[in-house]
């Protein structure tokens, strides 16, 4: 039979980035190192609460990456995201990637406790139910969270780029020990403790008797004259941070670091980090962090990492490959 | 074959509610006209903004009704309700109802322009994949939005109550008139005008060319020394409502009203009321309205209705049957 | 790893078109303005009522368009587009797209009494179980009905067409008023007078008793002397219509035109137009209409509209481009 | 804690059946075995063709049965069938069951050429989609259409009734042969003989070229001097069975009859049947069967068959039980 | 507004072959016949009889193929298969093809005794469920099966194959007649005859009281002095087919030949077939055959077939067309 | 209207039980606890080795619980309970529980490594296709396995009756440690000894550079002359068990127990373990234990602990309460 009826032509994939308004600066520099424009967007929050988003461009058939990392207004823009999403679906994108480098809710991953919601679950079902096709965060909190999605995860991780901060700073020849502040934690320390030779492992083990209260109980581990670096996930209100920075100076430790990937600092963080006797907190831009909110902190941009993760996953190259000979990281 | 394997019992239906935090007092006023207590919950607000529910009683197998109308903090509330609702499925609830007298985000119920999203049909997408297994409102802004659930949908309505509010009250013998504020609300001024034996009818219909912004055109119908009543089912900023008055009194009513079931008042809502020629704007508890915020505003409570519905679902009786002579208004 | 295991070639696009037996005539103009042939595919319908589709050429891939617009007999017309859309699912076509210029059961669209259906969300629930990819339909009765799909829907409007129509018509310089049949119309009739400087409004409401049959009780606007045109989305069995012609005349109106998308005319529709004073009822051909059924009808064909929104659709360029200057019209 | 919360009630289970238009006389049959009344409910067609339902009681919490076998109009019947579901679901029945002696699509249960649809497949999709929760078929044309649901299907015969019919018909002792019209169909030409002592087995086997076009192209077994009973699951337009009847004459059978669970006696099939030398054709009631049409036509009920098995899904007896001894036959 | 914010790029297809561990010579048949190489994919068993699965290249956005015919260990290579689905899925490829020549549990399909599974049912599930995309199997046992999934299913067979085999085989002349083992098999029997001129038909019925036990009860049709090939789409145990190859014998067949699409060859039947007075059996290599097992057993590959089949798939080409004058065998 | 159509009854509930074959002596040690004799099911291997499942009494309407704990061969019981369930299901159970001691592929919880499967996550998926309502297992491997479910997941423990058994164990005032032998299995360890007063902690953290493959690097705490517990989810190959208790004594222990909730014991599990210097191995009958394997190996029955569960979930009691004083286990 002659198959004389259709038309015919060449498809073409083009990519877009728009970004939330919770952490502009970071797809700024991810658009600009894919040197590509932000998309085009209206976002606004009417009297009652509101949030309204239209796309103020055609995004037919793109490839569609949304930056949002929902942390200062957690459910604010947690919501802004989905509401994005669904617009971007509406509108006919082919693909919709949630750059979500930080995931809200992620240390909800679980039931501590009986009749307890798994919130970090919600957010998966939410983002799902809201049509997004693929998720691209950064070192979760757990990395079970990524068995909460029936869509694919890109999991990225800012550990490498943080251990090399140490590696090449100058000490002086004083010996490093990097210190889990809990036994769960100690998988991530090893991964820092693999970029930096020579470095050493000291755990601190706490019982947790309620949310955000922390309380040291068991030191193992040698920290005596040398520099301690605490290494963690999230830094969010630094109470345990805080009490396992004296732990260490109590045990010896010359001088105390803090680095972790996502620094929230919310509520009392920056005033007990000030207070402390902690040297540096290093911190990358997975959410916005206030630079003027204590001089003690660094941020690093993890806008490199995620931009060569966008162009891998817009041209189907293998996102692994970014971190060639750190494979076993993800 | 003998059917010798089981164990038998007789089942129960346990009626549980629990309320959110956005109107405490209409879930406890529900609850005390089912002469039940509200059932124990732990809610709570981390730092970071997080939300974490806990039920504090064992729910399995009940017909649990959680009562919250996202409103004040529109986002925020609408996760937690998620997040109770998530943690009642997870801890074997039998069915799940959010009880929500005001729907956020009912305006937002269709594109009204390219690449914007159906925010209204969102938050159904969000209810159900959270797993509720029913939802309860009032005056939804359109009926369409039941359409947006697979779900059942009980969709009350306030407006007979605020109609015989009117009806009873003392004018002197001077004619009432209904007015719709745009032409789109004609529906619900009929509706009203139902209850009130020889009320006429007027509509204002207007341009609006951006959101929250309103601009008057068209006037049709009479007013002139009759007590006006702008009957509609929000009022939010005030703006047109405002506006709406000051055209009536121009076009010659002797005294202006305004009626509405869902109280939103934000942003310069009280302003604009109190500096209005309003005599009384009268609404529902749908929402939190804080008392003191205008003199002029007079609150009646949904609780009784919202009551009678939850107990007729509870025990499979007519819902309609609630509004006897009102079969039409649904 | 040498990625040498794969076969590479580069994609294409085909665009098919296949007729259901609804509105072939409309399906034929459609493809002729996109310069393609229709789809060969075998349509039957069994001795015992059931129909049966067998697409007749290759589909694989393919971004397919079916144009099917139930009406006459609108269930049968509605199963042959659920089979004729599973099939191709079933023959690996890439994407399906339901041409459906009139949406059926769209006036059901929600539920006005206890106990009823929303049928117009059931027939996208049909259609959506059916593995559609996209909807494309005209001036649907309420615009949350795009709410009822998960999948895009991309809504296109003939009243610009319309308002156009009237608009270099010659009237010889008589003032004309658009005319909405009821208080719900008013939005469709503002968007008609948009097109047509000085084109003034007038509303009719009217009370509706049972369904099909109108009756009207409120007149609102000024009429006399002037071109009336009643503005409409369906025409179906004319009642209201006609009444409404009567009581444009009663009010002085020098001639009465109607017009409306949707040209249903069942029932005694065309004998109520013939023996009313209606000078023209102007129609599209979203639906098949009888062209001798009465010689006060005009067809103008929506063909063009339809056919630039499936090219732009392939071609992901922008749909809201082929109405530039009426953006706010969706 | 205390668990002082909840008002506590004790469940009731309420049986309703409500019936479509297709076959109201089967529906009244089962309602009055079971000493029920039919459920009230308004059902009608509007002028355009589109159908309307309304439940005229309160169905909460019902355990609905909904009787419709989708046979003369088969669209309609099977899309009213669809409305009643939704229509139940949204309010709040708590089971729904749909009824469908005969399964409407059931020969279009596989592709016979490529780029056929699996409308059969489709029917159980559209069943599901509209939120049906059981189904209750007779005698399916395939038994592997159970498998095209998810949801439970209680699959009934009438095969043993048609059997017992013909045991307990005097023939004079002339001895009986069951016939199978096609090689297919000998598992059901076999339960039938199961339940008649001595009667001998017969196959036809044809080509079937086309649709609804049958040609019998191979005979075997024996049938002279007997009673000949031809034996089929659907009898349509009798185009094949007429063949067979003069076929078996030809072999010398004595008289022939034929007997079928689903008589749907479409087009020519009351004229076949009235000038073939058949004897007798015994169908039942599963489809509503003109009576008047063909006086060879006998209709057996299978209202008892039904309302047992309704009885016994309510009951949560069990369903096999009922055809005791014939555990095999499902 | 500019459209300035994407990057453009041109989209390739990439086909991708990998197979598991049920049937690698068929894997690689079929990647042979289609120029390129198996992908690299570590698979596993643990000690504790759990699989793991780890795609050694990248196969992002890949159109993939798993070759996996479950049958040695059936539910270990089941459970392989939806492992690899699930990891091909999560590592982002972009369509994945279960190439499945031999369905497990496909004799499964339907309900014959009250509360069974349908297991062929549940192997259509659990494959959707790990988010194939699509099926490729061969000769299923029945072609309803393909309405067990909501997929695409390319149904491929192998009879004109095996029919040519016998076709142009070397019998002296002697009348060749395909004999069906039971009368569900008939319509292979049929599409077996129409590829080889002048072969007749001939019948096995049999009564099957328990599974796998057969008992053969009537014969039609006439195989005195011809060359009778028993025609099957399954060989399994081998039971039936060896009581069918003595019954042909006593009727006075010259030779006796069996033919099957899937040679399972489980327990005792290589056995059988030693000891029987079959000529030859014919199969092919759907499932893995050990050919040292029996030497009456001939293997043909289909390795050709499924390799054309994968290739029109891939380039959206008929799959039909492969057997080109076979239309009607689908 | 009237609501005289229905037919009234009282529903019941009804609890049954059924055993797959992987651990029939813990589902016969669950019923006697309930005082109700296993439910009555056919369960066979095909010779193919298709697994095959009827259930030989009424299953309508009862609450199912199937207790298999999928582990020797563990693909084929895991089919087996999916082909349990769905049969249960297709067979109107009400509520169907799987009750898996043990969770298959539990440790393969998140991707270690790119294009990895999630394989418990795929577990979880293949039982809710299957139509499970619940789950109740033990001592998941991660807290983080319920959240891949979207049902109900009961999570019970079996820490503290391990606990117990070491709390009134008498070691002549012997201090006691408890020893986790990797840093992820602190958490565990910790709940260990929150039931013995005076139990200390330690910690052997461990390099794993390839599955089943264990390699101890670092050791923290202090065991000298104290009895010294390894606490742990699973033993498996007892690879790194053995490697512990060597080190354990390596550093002072003066005697090593092992206690585990699951006893795998797969591969050379045994031998290792006796030629190992452990005291003792306590582990659970979670899954089969061949007693005769080892004489060192003790097992304590959970049987009462799922007993009860099963119980309190069929009347709808908290669970939670079961552990009193362990609210936080969970």
């Amino acid at each position: 039979m002659a198959d004389s009826t259709c038309c015919v032509t060449s498809p073409r994939k083009r990519l877009m980035i728009f970004s939330g308004r919770s952490n502009p600066a970071l797809a700024a520099k991810i658009a600009d190192k894919l040197d590509v424009q932000l998309g085009s967007i209206e976002l606004k929050t009417f009297s009652n609460g509101e949030i309204y988003a239209r796309f103020e461009e055609n995004v037919r058939g793109s490839d569609m990456f949304i930056v949002q990392s929902p942390c200062d207004s957690i459910n604010d823009e947690l919501m802004e995201l989905l509401i994005m999403i669904q617009a971007a679906q509406l509108a006919s994108a082919k693909r919709i990637t949630a750059v979500m480098p930080y995931y809200p809710y992620s240390r909800q991953d679980k039931k501590s406790a009986a009749r307890e919601p798994i919130s970090a679950r919600l957010v998966a079902t939410l983002l799902e139910a809201s049509k997004v096709d693929r998720v691209l965060s950064m070192d979760l909190h757990q990395g079970q969270i990524q068995g909460f999605f029936e869509i694919p995860v890109d999991h990225m991780t800012a550990v490498p780029m943080l251990a090399d901060y140490f590696r090449y700073k100058d000490f002086g020849g004083t010996p490093l020990v990097a210190v889990s502040a809990d036994a769960g934690g100690v998988k991530l320390a090893k991964r820092f403790i693999n970029r930096i030779p020579g470095c050493d492992l000291a755990v601190l083990t706490k019982m947790r008797p309620d949310h955000n209260v922390a309380q040291t109980m068991h030191f193992i581990g040698d920290v005596r004259d040398k520099i301690a670096i605490i290494v963690d996930d999230i830094i969010d209100t630094a109470g345990s941070i805080t009490s396992a920075i004296e732990t260490l100076y109590d045990n010896g430790a010359k001088e105390v670091y803090v680095t972790a990937t996502h620094g929230i600092f919310s509520g009392p963080a920056f005033d007990r980090i000030g207070s402390s006797g902690v040297k540096e907190v290093v911190v990358t831009d997975t959410v916005h962090v206030e630079a003027a909110g204590c001089d003690k902190v660094k941020v690093l941009s993890v806008a490199d990492i995620l931009a060569r993760t966008i162009r891998n996953v817009f041209e189907d190259e293998s996102v692994s490959e970014i971190f060639a000979g750190d494979n076993q990281l993800f």
